[in-house]
């Protein structure tokens, strides 16, 4: 470590003398990450001036505002996003729930026996109605049999080709482009003001993580979602390996959503967005403690851009991320903000 | 955030003056984080000069050096450490225990019928070897009975109560005062290093968290640990909570650290230190990726200073905090380091 001790030196030697001959840097200095915010852009640039952009600029100013009286220490900075209709697109039907049919005919190729048992069949078929139809227990078979039993590493392997090769049916485009870039820009403007950003999903917490840096700039334990086990055991070279099982540890909706932060970070987050009925509990939860508090639902109300569906507010009824009416009444009365789409974002994605 | 702005934006034109100024600063500026490593002192100052030291220093040097072809990533720097035996003092018995054997008789005053029930009677008899001769099972009842069943924030309350009040009864200081010295400068010498420092604890998860940024520096949610699940629900004034349940959901001992490790962190750590048998898995599991890698392992032949035990090398056997001759003898197999307390420490503990 020679070598290094002696770099480190001369770097230190400069340091100091060059603070000592600019009083004012280390004051400016402290202001960083601030500034990486203001000076590419605008906060929040992607949003119309209103309520919503309003309620977190104001959030932002009291959580790091010391001498305000809900002002957040740095270490305690904790916000939670649900991913799935709230940071990407979720309609017609989950992403990883296409994944999962996409992986099928690969599962029957190593298990052929299951070419003629449902609802694997219904999958091979093709027949895109009758999928639709198939229940949530025929679902969970697909998803086990999809994304358990392989290596961890395996796993990873074949998530990231599908997720460079895949292409949503509406825009043309791989699923990790069809994220919400007013969301993106909230993430980075809470982590230039010091929060950790955690992804809270329903989807599974390994699909996830495969994209989450790159796509969100979340890294992989900071995501947090439905997940299964995983078994130890060796390779007959002597190596270890752990292996995907089909044992749920973590239903990571509704109230296992703040189950799942108590397990996974272990402290009440300041901020949660959502957009469906399960995320109701960790919005309420949030809500729950002292100091500055920003709760946010993003209703899908923009039918030409994105998708419309509720039923909350008259909009059609849905089963892929419902946003009832009930939870929309409780949105109002807990001081919750709901944004709309059509009227807060002044777009939708990166690319239009 | 008007005034905000402005502020940030005088920041930065002093910034980008200053930054013009002194072409060599920015460089320097780069190697603050290793600067304040050796700015203080030099790293691992209670670490004799020798193998285990020098594996250290080697480890972080191979890790950090662009040039080296076992360069680390430094999103990727991961290191996850056990806590009894390794980061403290484990023997006679590990420390929660004791918490929870303090806790029975708040438990037996709530529910007075237990005080005639075994383990609870032994217990409250104060009579210290039928204690130490209760089984796992009866232990078991003891931990769950005293570490569930209540709310998060009431047991977070009342652990943090203990560990200020409770003393040791060897060097008469408070558990979290026990603390080895040198690990402590280990985990300081990584983080200033680009490492993320992670708990991965046999102890309860929540127990650790109390503590952990306090004692190691390491935030609640890098403390993956021993996990019983929570249950959401609602007191009469709607406001929710989560209770404590006696559903263990992640035993993280043997092959449940690398499990836990995948399920709390989502990748494999590059660097991993424990003590005991129940570290095994995780050192094994560490070692099995590319790039730089170091696992140590802390042997207790230090009767002296601290305690002695193994039965590894001849030392006395224990029940608490096992270290075979096997994984000895792995150990050097795989090119781990066994640090030896009496040789490769200077001193264990802070107040020495």
């Amino acid at each position: 470590m020679k070598s290094g001790d002696q770099s480190s030196n001369i770097n230190r030697r400069t340091v100091v003398a060059a603070l000592a001959l600019l009083p004012a840097l280390s004051e400016a200095l402290r202001s960083l990450p601030a500034m990486a915010q203001t000076a590419s852009d605008a906060p929040l640039a992607s949003w119309n001036d209103g309520s919503a952009k309003q309620a977190i600029l104001d959030f932002v100013r009291a959580a790091t505002d010391r001498a305000s009286p809900k002002f957040i220490p740095p270490e305690d900075r904790i916000a939670t996003f649900d991913q799935d209709g709230t940071l990407w697109v979720e309609h017609p039907i989950y992403s990883q729930v296409v994944y999962c049919l996409d992986r099928v005919p690969a599962v029957v190729e190593k298990d052929p026996k299951l070419k003629d048992v449902e609802p694997f069949k219904t999958v091979l078929s093709g027949d895109r109605e009758a999928i639709a139809k198939l229940s949530l227990h025929d679902l969970e078979k697909i998803l086990f049999a999809t994304l358990t039993g392989m290596s961890v590493e395996d796993f990873e392997a074949e998530a990231k080709k599908w997720l460079t090769t895949a292409k949503d049916h509406r825009w043309r485009r791989p699923y990790t482009e069809l994220v919400y870039q007013p969301m993106l820009e909230v993430m980075q403007y809470l982590r230039a003001n010091g929060f950790k950003t955690y992804i809270v999903t329903g989807g599974g917490q390994d699909f996830v993580r495969v994209y989450s840096q790159q796509v969100y700039g979340v890294p992989p334990e900071q995501v947090v979602g439905t997940a299964a086990g995983t078994k130890y055991g060796y390779h007959k070279d002597g190596k270890p390996f752990l292996t995907k099982e089909p044992k749920l540890l973590l239903n990571d909706n509704d109230a296992g959503k703040p189950e799942g932060i108590h397990l996974m970070i272990g402290r009440r987050p300041y901020a949660a967005f959502g957009n469906s009925d399960g995320d109701r509990q960790m919005l309420e939860y949030t809500g729950a403690g002292d100091g500055a508090r920003l709760m946010m639902l993003v209703l899908h109300d923009d039918a030409k851009r994105e998708y419309a569906y509720g039923p909350a507010q008259g909009l059609p009824d849905t089963k892929v991320g419902t946003f009832p009416q009930e939870l929309f009444n409780e949105a109002k009365k807990a001081g919750w903000t709901v944004i709309s789409m059509k009227n807060d974002w002044k777009r939708i994605f990166k690319f239009e």
